[in-house]
C-alpha cells in the first residue's frame, strides 16, 4: 500500500424521482445560468429535459440548451459549446446523459475560463486551474464520469482520443442517479456499460503494488455485484433493483476508492481508445475484446493478480497461478459472451481488417515507448495483445 | 435498495509522514487559530504534538492546547473546552487521537457557535446548524469518527451515553492517517479498534432492506480484509502494511458507504453504550461481548443475513439458514477470542455482576420501547440478549 490522497466530494442523490432535485442541487452549487448539455433526441422525446428545465425555472435558474453530443465525443462540439457558453455568460454546466455528454460538459467547464485552446489540457500543455461547476443527471451508466475528475475527448483531425485526469477540479459537484431512467437502455447499451464499469475496476485492480487488501476486496466486491446483477437487468430491463445495483457499482468503480494506495494499469483503456478513435466502435464493446486479450497475455507473463481475480471472483480453484489465470480469462470471456452478448474479437466487433500497425503506432505515440502499471509493455508486446484479438483461425 | 443521498467530502491524507501536512490542511480549511484537542500524555511524550505545532506555526496558524480527554468522553470536558475556545476566539478544531478526542472536538465545534447548552444536540432538543471546521490527525483507529458526522458523548450526571448523528456538518474536513503512528498501540487497543470497525460494518450490514448487493459486497470485502490483516498486526505491531489496511478499512467502514441504500441496525451499539456508560468498559471490548449475543439471538429469530455473513465471510457451507447463522456466530466468536483475545461474556469483560434490569431500563428509556433496524426488539428480547452475555454456567 502506497501513500495516497483520497478526496471525493461529489454529492450523490440516488433513487426514484431523484431528478426532481436537479434545480435545488444546481442552486446549491451557486449557479445562476446553466448550460444543459445532452445528446440526441432521447432526453427531449421522453420529457426528461422538460422536467429538468421546469425544476431549474422553479428555483429561478436560467438555462441554455446544448444538444447533439455524440458517442466518442469530439473537440469540435467542445469548441462550439465553449463559444455558446461565453456568449450566453453561463456560470455552470449540467450534463444530462452518459459519459460522452458528461465529458463534453467537463471540457467546456474548463475551456470557458481558459484563455488558450482547451485542447492544451488534453495534450498536456497546460493544467486545469479553474473550471465552472459541473452537475450531472446520469441516464447511461458505465463511464463512471459522474464520479471522476476525468474527461475523454477525441480530436477529430488526428483521431487522438485522450483522457484528461484531474484530482477534483472537474469532479461533478453533484450526480443524480435514478435507476428508472435506465429502464429504456437496450441490452447492448446495458452490457457495454457493464463492461466499462468492470474495466474501471480491473484497471485499478491490476496493480504492481502489494498488500492492498482493502482496495482489492472492494474491487472484487464490486465485480461480484456486477456479475450477479447483470443477468437480472438483461432478462428484465425494468428490474429496478438490478438496475440500481449496477448503476451504483459503476459510480463507485470510478470514484477512485478502488485505486487508493496503489499504482494502476489502464493499458486496456489505452488500447481500446485507439480502436474506438480509428473505427468508432462503442467503448464498452471494444473493452470486451481488449481486456481478455490483455489478461491472456498476462496469464503467461505475470499471472499473479489475474489468478487472484479468478480465485476470488470466479471461484477458480487451481493452485498454480498460471493455470488459475488462464481459467480466469476463460471465465471472464464466458461472462462477456454468454451473459453480456459482447463481441470477443475484432471481427465480431465489426472491424474485419484491423490495421494493427496503425493502432500500435498511435498507441505508443500517444502514451510513450512502454506502457502499463501492472506490467510494462513494449510495442512488440502490445502488438501481440492486439493480435490476440484477431478471430481464431479455422482449425 | 432504498433512495439515499451520499456525501462524504472529507479529504483523506494517508501514509508515511502524512502528519507533516497538518499545517497546510488546517490552512486550507480557512482556520487562523485552532484548538488542538488531545488525550493523555502520549502525544506530548512521543513528540507528535510538537511536530504538529511546528507544522501549524510554519504556516502562521495560532493554536490553543486542550488535553486530557479520556476514553468514553464526558460532557464536562466539552463544557470546559467550549469556554476555552470562546475565550481564545479559536475558529477551528484539530483533534489528535482516537474517537474520544475526535468526538469531543466535534461537540465543541458545534457548541462554540450555539447560544444554548451543547447537550441540546445530543438530547435531540436542537439540531446542529453551524459548527467550526474540524480536522483530524488519527492515532487510534477504530471509532471511524474521522470519517463520520457523528459524535458520542456521555453525560456524567445521568450516565447517558448518546450518539449525535449529523449528515455532514460535523464531518471532518480532513483526516490524516499515518499507519506508523499506530505501531505503539497495544494488542488490546488494536483488537478493541478492530472489533469497533467490524461492528460499524455489521451494524449497517444487518439490514431489513433487500437487494443491496453492492453495499453488502463492500461490507463483506472490508470484513474479509480486517479478518485477514488482524493477526498480522497483532503478531508484528510494526507491520506497516497490516496497520495500513486495518486503518483504511476502519475509515471506510464508517464513512457511510456501506450503509448506502438501506436501513441500518445499531442495536449492538445501543446495548454496548449502556454497558460502557455504567461500567466504564472499553467500547470495542464491550462490543465483542454484545455482537455475538445479538447474532445468536437472530440465528433463532431472523437468521437470513447472519447466514449470508457466515457463507460469504467465514466460508460456512450449511444450506439451512439457521444452521449457517449458528456457525457464523461460532466463527465470529472464535475470531474474537482466539485471534483478537477479546472477552466474550460479562465476567471476562470485568463486569462480574451486571445489573441487567438497569441496562434494559436505561436502554429503552434512551432509545424507545422497541429498537433495531434489522429486527425490532422489545425489552423482553433485549433482556434475553443481555442474558446471553452471562458466562456459561458450569456443566
Amino acid at each position: 500500500m502506497e501513500n495516497f490522497t483520497f478526496y471525493s466530494p461529489t454529492l450523490y442523490e440516488f433513487g426514484r424521482g431523484a431528478e426532481e432535485k436537479t434545480g435545488m442541487l444546481t442552486f446549491l452549487m451557486g449557479v445562476k445560468k446553466v448550460m444543459i448539455v445532452f445528446g440526441k433526441k432521447y432526453v427531449k422525446a421522453n420529457g426528461l429535459l422538460e422536467r429538468v428545465e421546469t425544476s431549474l425555472s422553479a428555483i429561478g435558474i436560467e438555462y441554455v440548451e446544448f444538444g447533439g453530443v455524440a458517442p466518442n465525443p469530439t473537440d469540435d462540439k467542445v469548441y462550439e459549446a465553449i463559444a455558446l457558453a461565453r456568449d450566453k455568460h453561463v456560470d455552470g454546466m449540467l450534463a444530462i446523459g452518459g459519459g460522452s455528454v458528461i465529458d463534453t460538459a467537463k471540457a467546456v467547464a474548463a475551456g470557458v475560463l481558459y484563455d488558450g485552446d482547451f485542447w492544451d489540457f488534453f495534450s498536456g500543455r497546460s493544467d486545469v486551474k479553474k473550471a465552472l461547476p459541473v452537475g450531472v443527471l446520469l441516464t447511461i451508466p458505465g463511464s463512471g464520469s459522474e464520479s471522476s475528475g476525468n474527461s475523454v475527448i477525441t480530436k477529430r483531425e488526428t483521431l487522438q482520443k485522450i483522457s484528461l485526469r484531474t484530482d477534483s477540479i472537474l469532479r461533478p459537484r453533484f450526480a443524480i442517479l435514478n435507476p428508472e431512467l435506465t429502464f429504456t437502455l437496450s441490452a447492448w447499451q446495458t452490457a457495454c456499460g457493464i463492461v466499462d464499469m468492470m474495466s474501471h475496476i480491473m484497471e485499478r485492480y491490476f496493480s504492481p503494488t502489494s498488500r492492498v487488501e482493502v482496495s482489492d476486496r472492494l474491487a472484487e466486491g464490486l465485480l461480484l455485484a456486477l456479475i450477479n446483477e447483470a443477468p437480472k437487468a438483461l432478462s428484465d430491463p425494468t428490474d429496478y433493483q438490478a438496475r440500481a445495483n449496477i448503476e451504483w457499482a459503476g459510480t463507485l468503480g470510478h470514484n477512485g476508492i478502488v485505486g487508493c494506495g496503489r499504482r494502476e494499469d489502464w493499458v486496456s483503456h489505452f488500447m481500446e481508445h485507439e480502436i474506438s478513435a480509428v473505427y468508432g466502435v462503442t467503448h464498452g464493446a471494444g473493452l470486451a475484446v481488449v481486456i481478455p486479450a490483455w489478461m491472456a497475455f498476462m496469464a503467461h507473463h505475470k499471472p499473479s493478480k489475474v489468478a487472484q481475480l479468478g480465485r476470488r471472483v470466479f471461484g477458480v480453484e487451481a493452485v498454480d497461478d498460471r493455470t488459475a489465470a488462464i481459467e480466469a480469462v476463460a471465465s471472464l470471456r464466458a461472462f462477456f459472451s454468454a451473459v453480456l452478448r459482447m463481441p470477443l474479437d475484432f471481427k465480431a466487433l465489426g472491424v474485419a481488417e484491423p490495421d494493427i500497425d496503425l493502432l500500435v503506432k498511435k498507441l505508443h505515440e500517444d502514451k510513450g515507448e512502454t506502457i502499463g502499471g501492472y506490467y510494462r509493455l513494449t510495442s512488440k508486446e502490445t502488438r501481440q495483445i492486439y493480435e490476440l484479438m484477431l478471430p481464431a483461425t479455422a482449425e
